[in-house]
């Protein structure tokens, strides 16, 4: 069951990703193929760059055809059924969320069986789960968004430390990953529901720079 | 003959594909040292994409070093005669699509020479052939050129698919390279003389976006 | 005595670069976390990118903790005391002119060790001393300053040619890597004290745009 479940958060988020893509992108009036190579970009570029940086060579979507046909399928779907996909926000949220921690302990994962330093695995961690995005922010020309105001990054180290505590626990590890993506999933709920964010570093230079330009 | 048919496809690909990035890269006022950096990434970024996440480490370019003699000399010399250049559109549009079908059959071979799913070859050969203007254009901090209007991309899909059509037939391997860079070649050059495009995805939003504007 | 001064460099280097990434991160006003990422993106990028091309995988800062510890010390140092580390100009250009050396002799190095062409690991040399600058402007969607005016590369390109030619000598290891990251810093220090620049290719072209702007 569990097993199952993994595998479905698998899809789904793959599927978020890949149409978070595609919106994107046709913000930004793209062709159809630029779309489906940011959708790709969104999709694969976290796990990419992990699998590079730890020399997991040929990288995870070259060796499973799978991935390719997913994320074609969910971009070409998003494109024809955009306007009606504007309405699926909280639907999409919810996948992306649990995609998010899905992909987060998979880069974990890796790292601890690569035998790498906690702190780097929960960095591989962050990495796979956010730097799609960054991938397609920087390919859009966009300054990426989770650098300016989202709690992705900060779910995804929470999640980390969490994994690497309750791993001295002898909890099964099929129910670790459950309860992990759980957290990341409630995190970010939580965090985009009361609006909370992290401590504005440019408080006081807004403030300044507004009484600069009243005088 | 065969042979040094292809590698002078291969020379004079690396060169107008140098040629490219240095006018670029000029168009944006950069410094020799700019110029010359953005040269090397137009020509050597979609081989360097390809082996970094098929994992053929050292990338190829490292390993002979007569991509970087070529490259060095014809982006000095594109700089010296910057404004001769210019007058050389078609010839350099020719060689840019011969390029553009050699190193698309480079990443298709190589692809399958890792014994990868078909799909994943066209993609490695699109990314071959494409992605060097991707990484170019990043750099100078525009968006990618081919994600909008260019049909680079769906010559190097068409090509792909066509190669492994012809794989089945007992055609030999020197012809069919030889025929599948004729194949991308013409439909690049048939699409930009009659001035062919895909179908546009934003003709009604922008219909709408003139009318808000008269009213 | 020379290794205790090249690890204090190695050091110097890795946290001015992470403070020069925490500033251009804040000039864009990024969040807490945006600022770490370009800091790490800045002090490790180039190495990085040296690691993977070169296939000496997982990358360096991977398999040692020590990095990572030390830039994000460095960037929680340096957003606390923004304000006071802009006063610490001379200094930081000192170090940052150290750890470019030093970074470019690593790459040399690295180079060498993989059995690559001089010219190469002068490549390598200049990858790894200002690749991650290039990274950390791509990243906040400006154009690499190094392509611009910067001196950086042509500095890591002298010193890779001259390390080459000090090889022949019979010279100890220890004193030729302090002499190239002296021979580094000092053409850096010259540079920008003295305000040289290489020959401008515009000069022309701006001219006659002045004259056309005039009528």
């Amino acid at each position: 069951m569990k097993h199952e479940f993994l595998r479905l958060i698998d899809v789904l988020g793959t599927i978020t990703f890949a149409i978070s893509g595609v919106s994107a992108a046709m913000q930004k009036r793209l062709d159809v193929f630029g779309i489906l190579i940011i959708a790709f970009i969104t999709a694969i570029g976290g796990g990419t760059i992990r699998d590079i940086m730890i020399g997991d060579l040929p990288v995870g979507w070259i060796r499973n055809i799978n991935y390719s046909i997913v994320i074609t399928i969910a971009a070409v779907v998003a494109i024809v059924f955009n306007s009606y996909i504007k309405n699926l926000g909280t639907t999409l949220f919810i996948f992306d969320s649990l995609g998010l921690g899905f992909f987060t302990v998979l880069g974990l994962q890796k790292g601890i069986a690569t035998g790498l330093h906690p702190l780097i695995c929960i960095a591989l961690g962050t990495v796979t789960g956010c730097f799609g995005s960054v991938l397609r922010d920087i390919s859009l020309n966009n300054i990426p968004l989770i650098f300016q105001n989202e709690i992705y990054a900060t779910a995804c180290i929470i999640g980390g430390a969490a994994y690497f505590l309750l791993l001295q626990s002898d909890l099964q590890k099929d129910w670790l990953e459950v309860i992990i993506i759980g957290l990341i999933f409630f995190i970010r709920v939580i965090v985009v529901r009361y609006k909370l964010a992290m401590p504005d570093l440019y408080a006081k230079v807004k403030k300044s720079d507004l009484q600069e330009f009243r005088e």
